[in-house]
């Protein structure tokens, strides 16, 4: 399988791009299905969740394997993932959907911020989240669930292709996050939507200026000939 | 059909009354279904949101119908009911619940608020939610949601009678929301509807002032005849 | 029935463990179903609540039982819940998960703070959410609502064994919520519990500070017999 | 509180009349939330099920009160239910919406039949199923579910007005159940219910003669004076 | 608007081949939301529905428009709809996915059947559903639902663009329905997909065929080269 | 890991105790969770379903990488799970609970028959069900849905632990499926839990036999001394 690191030009580019410029510019390579449903930023003021996908997956807990003292085991997936995460990259966990337990907590989380990972991203629950409420990191999940993990969770793989509120997410896949929600790119296009969406901001942009200045929708959005021109215009006074 | 414009009178009153007052004035009439279901302030700080419904309604879209060079087209009816929305009035989307794709973005929006509309209702998602949580207009909607209209939503019609959230809109009707949330009106009782509610706030301040001070709820809220007169005291003193 | 009246050191214990800790340490004892489901907060900096269950049950309204002159009526069991529920209890509602109208409104939770009730939690809606919001309060709804309880809800019983957001309630029990949301302890655990958490939050507390600093997980959390050593001698310096 | 016993005559007239029919009759006099929601007759070819509700209340179930050996006790609420039921009467269990285990089984479902019992009616989920399809008894549940009871129920109340798929239900309330599902008649109400829906149904019957006959709608249903007066001759003929 | 009348010959291929073929071919289009979610066929035994869809729209009823006596008016869209909807066209409504009341009972839709429609679709509910079970005509819904429709719908538009089930339906497309569900062609498209997934439901019934002979599906299905010709063959001998 | 073959004797056992007996048996050993939620068993004339479980896992499909062509690759995981599955298996699929696409068709799920699988289960949809529900196979889904795999299914893994309906199932667990659904059973307990749910089911034979005769539950089930003493006499009688 090819690999497709995430460039740091590419990377610069998605902080200042959103979820829903992401979405567009995917959805013109006819990809419709990759906004992570239900997955809420926690923290609002947290910078931008950009990075790698690195994933976890549970299944089903089982009232016999799954007990307080699997957590001896450095090989217990969640624990070898919270230590072994990449520097820059997003961990996320295939829940099901189940919020009922936690698939995480704060000391996890905080763990995964010290060691450099990019964000996280469960489309289950979360516990201490009155405290992600305050990290200066990017942590997104379906709803605050108290309940230990191991009540509903088992973990079971690393890195291994997952789905995360109803998106396919593959390892190295590039996730990124504003307060809205998370786009999943596909890792071999990463670097060509950064740059148009990049573009698409420059002149979405320039659209709202303009909207805020009282023009109309019609040939400003989409553009006419006129507008391309006033565009180009713009961006060269503003050097964008 | 007749018309029932809302008068500066009526729409002064309802800027002063809650939708939780307004609600059990229409349940009052027999009206029980009147509240839009899941549809949340997305900056709690806005104005108050009175107007008339200017409706949109959307279907499911249909992939080789729904491309994005249809907004080339004045005429595609998202765009048009953007930019034909009456001063004072409210667009309120049917989105079918559907929040897996947006029903409109922040350019739209910001147009919208610029034109003089009163505020934003849709019953699925919106897009480009950052920024509308520090604009300083009333926009409601059932979740954050990046992806682009197109993706599920196909407009098809302006100001027809619609769903949203559950709930009947006919255009005319008149349309409340504060920080719970958004109540509607129908048009014709729009004006004793304000004018009761307002009663019905004055002695619900009575009620909150005596109850903060101690009071018991028995023979205060309902009122004995002893509260009526102290209430009409109260109104004396006042002047309300 | 025995009772186990929460003592005052045990109330202070449960002041300041978290909801996720009280899951922990019920889950030791195998209870897995103690966090109600969907309740959240709507003063995020209200005080802790904790306190005995004093509940509510509603059935589902019928039209011709169900009129507002019902309230006339000061054996009804909603307004005599508030007027009855006991200094230091939390009033437990079962709505049926049912949010399409309000459990009760601002008049009714200001009467039971007024009266030193610990905090309120519904498994439904809410009304007047606006204003419990800006509360020194602890309520927890599902959401807001803002048509009145009548038009959905039927109160019927007070103070007898209800369910809550999926969780058995029975009166007595003790409610413990922050800002993540609400636990159930059952009344003869309490004090046992309240005291295990507390020393789980001084060893939890002990391992951030630690992760923080930037060690692993490994050999912390859970523990090596080193790092019970470390956390022995933190205590001692901590007075803890 | 007053009780209203079904006459023999109004309990013959409503084995006649269909669901649907009962719930206009029940609209015309202002209820509108009469039909038990997701329950499917497990028998389509069972007898028509006409009774007084009898019910039985379910909180969620603990783990440390709901162990297998709670049913050595005759007093426990379920079993002591099965074995006091009123012969004519409807088993009409709140299970909450919950189908995750089962209300009752096979065994238990036939001790009622054999008691005399007229039917069994749960919001929740039934265990031995493929049996019960066999029985020639109606039994109505939301899903099949084999997990015991004690799974996720704990009975806790005999006949107390209870929710049912939605619907409020009071102890003597006339349920009455088809292959369509399940219609509950406030006790008051049902003696004119009866004889008002066998009026109508008289009346449908006939309409349906005339539309199977090439009849259309407009004139028939609703009538013109002229189809009042052929369903008056109508009548004359067929003696009903 | 160009119309797209459906060929007698298109309709006969259309009652040959499945709702799983028709979705297959459907996707090779790129069309993927084709499929009505939740419609369930209430007599399996009932003709193959084949037809152009004729619309009707419901939005949420109103308890002050919404009463009985609506429907002394000829010019009420249901009962227009009823009385109009031309010969070989199916009904198809957009109930909003609401099945708590029906959107049509037993006397309407044989009068449909009676006046030559190919069958009824709705994404909500329909009464006398018992009846329906043994017409000899194909009718689909969510779920059998008692409750007139008055009680949650209100008609509003005839033949306009509707959803159903989630898929978009436009006036004249072609609707097909067998056992499993119903599909929607877009209208320009019904020629062209008639016949290819005539040609593909011969394979089909090729491959199953020789599966049921004991053949592996590796070079079956799909087909090898080898495989073709096998199938050429075959097509000769059976004069397919 | 080691492996537990299910021997005949087990499977002969297996195939004469239901899904609720089984439920039981797995309860008292603390296995509250085994019952697949939502799979209806398509030909309710089916064989008893009783194999070890040979897993199939499902991400969300992603438009660049399912398209048809994908299925020439014999290393295609669905395809190849088709042609390996193990005579006397039970293939499930992890199919997210998403049932708007099909997990399978009529050829794939009739290969895995004439191959000698023992059965299908998803928590996803399956097509060509009308075919399926004649056939003289046990195969287990949430709905008919006829929209093809690719459409929202992407196959990535063959055996690995897998969640369906909400259920843990570990390759090689036994599988166990009648007219009431699918029950999962750990590997190492198949052969206690098969002998003990055999000698459960002679008691509740004998239970049933008494309570048709007439006899009440109370010192019956659960059984009295005297019950108990009976009960070794009816089995002594009947050879169980």
């Amino acid at each position: 399988m090819e690999t497709w690191p995430l460039s740091h030009a590419a990377r610069a580019k998605l902080m200042h791009v959103s979820s829903a410029t992401l979405s567009t510019a995917l959805f013109k390579r006819g990809l419709r299905n990759t906004f992570i449903a239900g997955a809420t930023l926690l923290n609002p003021n947290a910078p931008r969740m950009v990075g790698e996908a690195f994933t976890l997956r549970y299944i089903p807990a089982r009232e016999d394997l799954d007990r307080l003292d699997v957590f001896e085991d450095r090989e217990h997936p969640q624990r070898k993932a919270v230590e072994t995460i990449p520097v820059g990259h997003v961990m996320v966990i295939d829940s099901r959907g189940d919020a009922r337990a936690a698939s995480a907590g704060g000391i996890l989380v905080t763990r995964m911020m010290m060691r450099g990972a990019a964000g996280i991203v469960t489309d289950g629950g979360l516990r201490d989240t009155p405290d992600m409420r305050r990290m200066n990191f990017p942590v997104y999940c379906r709803a605050p669930s108290a309940p230990t993990n191991l009540i509903h969770h088992h973990a079971v793989d690393i890195n291994v292709p997952i789905g995360c509120g109803g998106v396919a997410v593959y390892p190295g896949d590039v996730v990124v996050g504003d307060a809205e929600g998370v786009i999943v790119i596909p890792a071999h296009l990463a670097a060509e939507i950064a740059e148009e969406a990049l573009q698409m901001t420059a002149f979405e942009d320039f659209v709202m200026e303009r909207v805020v200045a009282g023009a109309g929708t019609f040939g400003l959005y989409p553009p006419s000939e006129e507008t391309r021109q006033r565009f180009a215009h713009w961006r060269q006074e503003r050097g964008r």
